[in-house]
């Protein structure tokens, strides 16, 4: 037997990946300079040098037996409560090492995190646009994945249709701020009002709806953004983090949960979730990286770049008529499509050797997804490519 | 909302981490020189010198950002292609890269396996005495574990038994050897058999059973062990891999499922085990780890010294009356208890501060483990604690 379940998922083609596919082989056919790659979302900066010089301390500077040796499965406690620690200092809630939950990267916390807090059968709820992978970790999860539509306006909560969508099936909202694909961070105001209403639908219904909110872009924040703690706005928060971007860890898998001390249970969250880990097989994140992470947690890579690129392609793209909100952060942002057919508009695109991804699959159509973590030369060279794409269109 | 499944779990004692919990309070009362513990399997000999010099060559050598990018689901191709190779030169079978799925250690690839190649209610049967973790893969892939009783006599399969609960309801079989906690090695004899009855037995349902081979022990054989490569015997094997205890690396969780190329839909089984990693949030095994892994899959840790132990323990444990089935790799040996009850037994030994863990968990009353995964001054040191403990059963 074969499981029909995944069978079924491989028909699903994943485009983001068919996109960077066909990148790969035009740059092999036409030159790395005549293709311009905007499709996948791999930080475009160096880990900070720190980094090698931890891996490189570390690894000479500890006994191997117990530098390799098995971790608990939330973490090596010291990790734990570094990274509490350093958390504490950015965003004034009071973690101690036992509220965080060392994971391989954020996709691991946000699997273990809706397994830990939903009953199978259940619905969890997501604000489109957002990322495609929450479907499958929900699967897993033996729940389902409801997506309120999006405010295409302003590409903040859609507070009205959220209230509708929030039935009592509902155990779990997540967010996720600065987004992928939109690059918007939700404002204290949006924040807020999302957190009355989860606590007066919690009251309403008897039981405590969990917010996870999804953070592995919390470090890349653009000036002048209004960026709150999601956490400190309501007690029952699993906060899922990464270090792929803030850090451009993305393959060694590292990041965590952090359940908010005052949430319902706390304690048994933690302790849930590494049972999480026993039925998943995964037992712990790589040892060295978190002892990296714990050192390493205090600084970013050089984001500058992003807040850069974002400039220089939103003066660009409304000069050439194209529609985009401003993003907060990130390194995404998410325009309107020139026709109403997103994948039509991005393969008209691709014909141009301009990689750019489709909304469809963010559950946002009609607009298309931009990620600009490329060098800057590269988003110069491309802007004469959005402009013939605009004026293909007419605009 | 909490979900009650994973609440149950922990109302289920993990009995290995309490004694390793109470050696450690120890260790602090009466000095580390005084307490024997043999509870955990966590390798005692440092890695070889090789993988420290490949993280700094691969971290000095490589640009960070191709070095820590996001890996393809299944691993870096060079990487898989570099392990196919050094597997081939061990065990004659023909595997390619695409053969290998690179995962966090031997855990991630027996809950992949169990469930790429299982339909959800499917039975999974395993053979006592065995890993305890086997249930929670097996429940996390909505399935159930049964276990054929030992043969205590051999350790090798209770084939009778096994024919019998090889009813149609079971879709896959978990095979562990060199075996934790008996430390046998199953002969080209019983692998034959188990083969043989595997072929009957998916003619006659119509379908084929999946063979699971849990191989973290491979490398670690005692001298004159007959010692067949599983997946030469039966074309539909998972062989799930670990360099935990071949390259003392346990904490950092790297290995891999090698699925067999003459396997039915062999290509088929890895795409869906890309499918289960999007599934559980656990997309790819941490990059730095899969080039040291590539680079030093040839080598091995100075594993002599588990031999050593092993010899000395099971010639001194004979001799104090103990009767034990001699071991042909592993670090574990799994003798029997000197009263029906080995619970009772495993704490009167923790009274003398001798840590032994009673086999009741792994399936096989009766018996306890012995992880003689300790200097081997230690395993002198404790053979007088061993000899008091026959002599107040009077042995």
């Amino acid at each position: 037997m074969i499981r029909k379940q995944y069978i079924d998922m491989l028909g699903k083609k994943d485009i983001i990946f068919e996109i960077f596919g066909y990148a790969n082989a035009r740059r092999a056919e036409v030159g790395p300079d005549n293709v311009y790659d905007f499709s996948l979302g791999n930080p475009s900066v160096p880990a900070p040098p720190e980094v090698a010089a931890a891996v490189r301390e570390i690894t000479e500077g500890t006994d191997p037996l117990s530098l390799h040796g098995y971790s608990p499965a939330g973490g090596i406690p010291q990790v734990r409560e570094a990274i509490a620690k350093d958390l504490n200092r950015r965003c004034g809630i009071s973690y101690e090492g036992k509220h965080i939950f060392m994971t391989c990267g954020a996709a691991a916390a946000l699997a273990h995190a809706m397994r830990a807090v939903t009953e199978p059968g259940a619905a969890i709820l997501a604000f489109a646009p957002c990322f495609p992978e929450y479907a499958p970790y929900a699967e897993g999860a033996g729940c389902v994945l409801k997506t309120v539509p999006a405010d295409t306006e302003s590409f903040q909560i859609n507070m009205e249709a959220a209230e509708k969508m929030l039935t009592p099936d509902v155990q779990a909202v997540i967010l996720n701020s600065p987004n992928n694909p939109s690059g918007i961070v939700c404002s204290t105001q949006t924040v807020q009002a999302l957190a009355d209403l989860l606590e007066r639908k919690s009251a309403e219904y008897g039981h405590r709806i969990w917010l996870i909110s999804d953070e592995p872009y919390r470090e890349l924040l653009f000036s002048g953004t209004d960026s709150p703690y999601i956490a400190s706005y309501y007690a029952d928060t699993i906060t899922c983090y990464s270090f792929s971007k803030s850090l451009s860890l993305p393959g060694e898998r590292i990041g965590y949960a952090a359940v908010n001390p005052a949430a319902e249970n706390a304690d048994l969250v933690i302790s849930v979730m590494a049972q999480v880990s026993r039925t998943t097989g995964h037992n712990g994140a790589p040892a060295l990286w978190q002892r990296v992470a714990a050192r390493t947690c205090h600084l970013t890579a050089d984001l500058s770049v992003y807040e850069k690129n974002k400039d220089i392609l939103l003066a660009a793209l409304r000069e050439y008529g194209y529609h985009c909100v401003e993003p907060g952060g990130s390194f995404y942002m998410f325009p309107r499509a020139l026709e109403e057919d997103a994948e039509a508009f991005c393969r008209r695109a691709m014909e141009m050797d301009l990689m750019l991804v489709p909304g469809d699959n963010f559950g946002c159509p009609g607009h298309f997804r931009i990620a600009y973590c490329v060098p800057t030369e590269k988003v110069l060279a491309s802007l004469p490519v959005f402009k013939r794409l605009a004026e293909s269109y007419g605009a």
